[in-house]
């Protein structure tokens, strides 16, 4: 049986190929971003663009974290530039963005009535972020049950990980096995014409393309 | 020692007392309110005149919740009058309301090193509610415990229902003790001048304050 998804969708490599994986497993999806003070809107926008490819409905919403502490969302601190990858938490973590997203994917799962969440986290690439655990997830889904409609009526929600033990090639490798629109997807933390390079998620991006054994389509500068 | 404590304020009655008890148990309390679609910001200029009543720092966080499905949210449906208070959910209710708004206070608690999040839940006026029962905030403290970089750290978050198993009563007696200024608050689904009295949260507070013995200082219609 169609069972409904919704899917949180940044227009990175690793959500859309999330996306892509739903799709391929038959659900009806919906594609959930947010608008919450990033630095840039290149992120948007391949996240309307990979929609527009798979014709699938795009919610966004607004929500203003601005407040919040983060290199990613203030214009005064610097992202880092060639940092080593390590497994401390980096300073790019966003307190509790998953948890928020989540918890904003679940509200839109009991309006739609659909019965899973998918999200592209990965514990490998960063398993210095406490709320990209396997744990975390089964933690969320326990309280899900608890704390919503559908949870208490015993359907509750589930939220599906298909990358979460994927290293960034396999990520690679299953977006070209699933035909994934990849050149559309933006992963530089800055928002610039061209992807930095440089910037950890941009490291990262290439270091999968490179051990997969395939080109990265997009522009670096 | 001081700590430091989130309380969400809706600017209703009991939220403002859930704020006078942080502030009394001798917490350093930032108050967070959220504007997300509602009806009317009656509620939210009352929670300005209770912060401004106590001189604590409030927050408001804009959230687009109006995608969702709600009689709270939505426009073109009424808000059921003189409706019986029974253990159904109400169509009142605001799908996974209480999971945002809790996700949002713990992005807050991280990024002012802040240990509490003090919520005005009740588990017996809203008993139809499941993110309402203690249950829930259990699965949810645990889920912050996995989830969030001071619950990795070995300090998590603490959730804190001071008012859970309280009658409507119970809290008028408390907001009295705590000389609570009940006056600036507002329960009234509506956004009308004065109160209706008539809809359930009305009918809940007045119910409240004839069995505590005291007089509601806010003018129904």
């Amino acid at each position: 049986m169609m069972q409904k998804a919704v899917v949180l969708l940044s227009g990175g490599l690793d959500s859309t190929v999330t996306m892509a994986q739903a799709l391929s497993e038959g659900n009806k999806v919906t594609a959930l971003s947010f608008r919450y003070g990033q630095r840039h809107t290149k992120e948007l926008d391949s996240a309307k663009a990979v929609c527009n490819y798979y014709g699938v409905e795009h919610i966004i919403v607004d929500i203003d974290l601005t407040s919040f502490r983060s290199a990613l969302t203030r214009e005064n601190i610097d992202v880092p530039e060639d940092r080593k990858i390590d497994s401390q938490i980096p300073i790019t973590y966003v307190p509790a963005r998953n948890i928020i997203f989540l918890s904003i994917a679940a509200g839109l799962c009991e309006s739609l009535d659909a019965d899973l969440i998918y999200i592209g986290a990965n514990s490998i690439d960063y398993s210095g972020y406490p709320d990209c655990r396997p744990e975390f997830f089964e933690a969320y889904e326990a309280m899900l049950s608890k704390g919503t409609k559908t949870g208490v009526e015993g359907n509750p929600l589930k939220i599906i990980t298909p990358i979460l033990h994927c290293t960034k090639a396999d990520i690679v490798r299953l977006g070209k096995e699933l035909k994934v629109p990849l050149h559309l997807t933006w992963s530089c933390y800055k928002g610039e014409d061209k992807a930095c390079g440089r910037c950890d998620s941009c490291l990262l991006r290439l270091k999968g393309f490179s051990e997969a054994g395939y080109a990265d389509e997009i522009e670096y500068r």
